[in-house]
């Protein structure tokens, strides 16, 4: 009653809409949100900027979608699990909406709608899922995911190769560390389960006991399968002769497994198998020829199946963090140093048919693990970047120079010169100096009542401390040559 | 029932969670929504640039902020109306969300959460409003807004001289006709007000009434006053000499009107308006400094009030799109040209105090209807963009070259040169020729079994269609240089 008064009083006060009690706030963000201040902002910027120009270097254009869909545009896209992280919008009447869980799905939505059958894009943008955050570890309900996608009737395992290049191309260009990309085939798991006696209605749940084998032992995965799924012990023992593959014959290379595979009796004739097989040979021998030597033949990756239909692929950088803060941290006391996936992805022909039955438009693509990557970066970055891009910072001696200043940072912005002063009228200049080192910006310029009346300023490089007197029609010279030669 | 068979079927045979009836979607973008394809994308990519490089030459840094805060964030910031269009999050069990409205309360809080008190700082991100869309006329339910602030104890009208450089720059970069800055301070509007007889809490409505004189003439804007908000015509006689004094006085400049009505017997007298007005002249003064000639002294310009505290400005570009095709299409036919405001802003004291009631963080900012200014380009620029970046096209004159093509792919790419080829095996070179025309890749280089046999390639200018042979370890050189001499 108290507050409905207040509240009735202000508005005939003409107040703005204040909080009733100012302070009494919880000031936070949402959970598993965070905002980025200027530093995790400059390093953020300074990947994506990477990424997308190592997109470029590919040849890809660029689109943007909404970030939410109506809902039924999301509807059974994700499983049972991930369509229970989808963000709903309230119904405020009017149509049932929902945030984004994902770049594919709304690229597909996209191509049916505008019936584009051919386009090799790039999209980076936020994307939200109701999941459990754990923030130590970089798991976000608010997160960048960075997506390349070839669309288009292309000819066999070229765009895959593509999607390839770019990952190693771009993993190699941010220096995590070593890394691999794993490499398996929808049909080689199909065609490896057949054999094994396990029925196709069982192959979801399978490849995610499969999957984990990355990180845990056969013996665990198998005993999952057994009294989790209900398979047998002689189809466990024979689908582990197959999966571990590459871990039981770790001397052959990525031909060489695929060979020795064909020629087990019964996998070698199993038409899915070969398949998938065939297919991997000739992105393998693709991959040689574009110098791609990061590739693993990986007959257990298992992941995505939802809509993968082709070639599946992982990137994982098991050393990125190794000798890094985070490596010792408490956070992350005892838990392995690699950060898991940083870009996966694949073959999804069937994708766009769910939004346009009549749409034939295969696709494959990549997505990267970009706010790993930022991780990764964060960690293994030697020096903080700089927040600003200032060059120059205009600073007075006396009193009463700030037109002077003004004048002299309107003359050096025109020329394109990032500069920057004090907003004070008369600050001092020891404080100045401060900030310009704080800030690193390179150079200072310096004025006082006697340089005005020369017609010069002094030049300084705020890291030596040198300076030199230039005269004022030199000046935007003087400062492109010394920021050339910094 | 049917249907629920047909669920239970596929769930059993493993398939995906297929939407039930492919093709039956209504495939569309939410209301008020739109997507942005390659050419759109790259147009408006290319506007933030150069947004972004102006943010940078004044020395600011970036944040980012999520996309939804927590609903008390939002409630109560943006008046009856504002608060009526924010787009609430479902509430799914936890903490109820919004999608944010705009970027200026959700950096308050940030400011107010992290103890903030000194930022000069950029963000343009997408913001949300449950708005009637008007498309045609630009008018979205989620747009890009690009805020430019400066918090922090400064002098006197030091920041505002910074908000409005850029906006004259920035708009001056970016060509988009003759614009002209309106300025205005809170305390004049008070001022003004109170000389005229009209009571405090009537403060906003009759701003809202005054704002409208820059489309609406002056007798219909005193009716509205008299008839709906009950002012007397001796009111309304007085206010309209004071918010006219700039149209009635068209031969003064923006000092000399400040002076003028300074001398008038009342107003000349009202503490607000002398505060306000010596505000006015200092950044006047600053502004002829920097050279700065857009800005009008507009004394009826009376926007944003629900949170300003002092000076207010606001941007117009009323020939924009004079002589461009939407002058004339059928949407706006009969309509000014103008798009109305493409940037406004000013201070705001008080909002960092809604979050904490001890912190004082004086704020002044402006944000550029970036939507617009996309608008504008697109209407004015006379080449649409090239939607990719790539330099150099890889053809090849036979088949079975694929590795060829895909080896020289690799070696250009390595040297950082942005290439593409068709993901063809086998492509005809006429397609390849008119892809690269089409897309408007400047070179191509071709090979045949001949080139491959004497080790070199034939450089094409896709324009011209120019060719020259180049050896092979000469390449990289050799496209560098024709890229620079282009």
């Amino acid at each position: 009653e108290k507050v409905a008064l207040m509240q009735a009083k202000r508005k005939e006060a003409g107040e703005t809409g204040a909080p009733e009690k100012p302070g009494k706030f919880v000031l936070k963000t949402g959970k598993g949100t965070r905002d980025y201040g200027p530093a995790q902002s400059a390093l953020r910027n300074s990947v994506l900027q990477t990424v997308t120009e190592t997109f470029n270097r590919y040849g890809a254009e660029t689109i943007d979608t909404p970030v939410f869909e109506l809902r039924d545009v999301l509807m059974g896209k994700y499983g049972e699990e991930g369509g229970k992280l989808v963000y709903d919008l309230q119904d405020q009447g009017g149509e049932l909406l929902s945030l984004r869980y994902d770049l594919t799905v709304p690229f597909a939505r996209y191509l049916a709608m505008n019936k584009i059958t051919n386009i090799t894009r790039y999209q980076i943008a936020k994307v939200y899922r109701r999941d459990q955050p754990v923030m130590s570890r970089g798991r976000y309900r608010e997160f960048y995911q960075c997506d390349f996608d070839i669309a288009g009737q292309y000819d066999l395992m070229l765009p895959e190769a593509e999607c390839l290049g770019i990952v190693d191309e771009l993993l190699t260009k941010l220096e995590i560390g070593e890394f691999f990309i794993n490499l398996n085939h929808r049909l080689i798991l199909e065609g490896m389960f057949a054999v094994s006696g396990i029925p196709a209605k069982d192959f979801k749940t399978i490849c995610s006991s499969v999957d984990k084998l990355d990180k845990t032992p056969w013996e665990d995965v198998e005993q999952e399968m057994i009294n989790e799924k209900f398979l047998t012990k002689e189809q466990t023992g024979k689908l582990g002769e197959l999966v571990r593959f590459r871990e039981l014959n770790s001397d052959l290379n990525n031909l060489e497994l695929l060979e020795k595979m064909s020629q087990l009796p019964d996998l070698g004739q199993n038409d899915k198998f070969k398949k998938g097989a065939e297919e991997l040979k000739v992105l393998i021998e693709y991959l040689n020829v574009d110098g791609v030597t990061t590739v693993r033949y990986e007959p257990s990756l298992a992941r995505g199946l939802d809509y993968y239909t082709g070639a599946i692929y992982e990137a994982v950088a098991p050393k990125a963090l190794e000798g890094t803060a985070v490596e010792n941290s408490e956070d992350t006391a005892g838990q392995p140093v690699g950060v898991g996936s940083v870009a996966a992805g694949g073959r999804y022909d069937g994708l766009v048919k769910m939004f346009d039955s009549k749409a034939n438009v295969p696709c494959c693509g990549v997505s990267f693990g970009i706010e790993r990557l930022f991780a990764i970066m964060e960690a293994r970055q030697k020096v903080a970047i700089r927040t600003t891009q200032t060059e120059v910072y205009v600073a007075s001696a006396q009193k009463n120079l700030v037109r002077d200043r003004k004048k002299l940072v309107k003359m050096l912005r025109s020329a394109g010169i990032k500069t920057e002063m004090a907003l004070k009228a008369n600050p001092k200049l020891l404080t100045q100096f401060q900030y310009a080192e704080e800030r690193r910006i390179p150079l200072a310029i310096v004025i006082g009542e006697q340089e005005l009346k020369d017609g010069v300023v002094k030049l300084r490089n705020v890291v030596t401390r040198d300076e030199q007197t230039i005269k004022l029609d030199q000046l935007i010279t003087a400062v492109r040559d010394t920021l050339a030669a910094l």
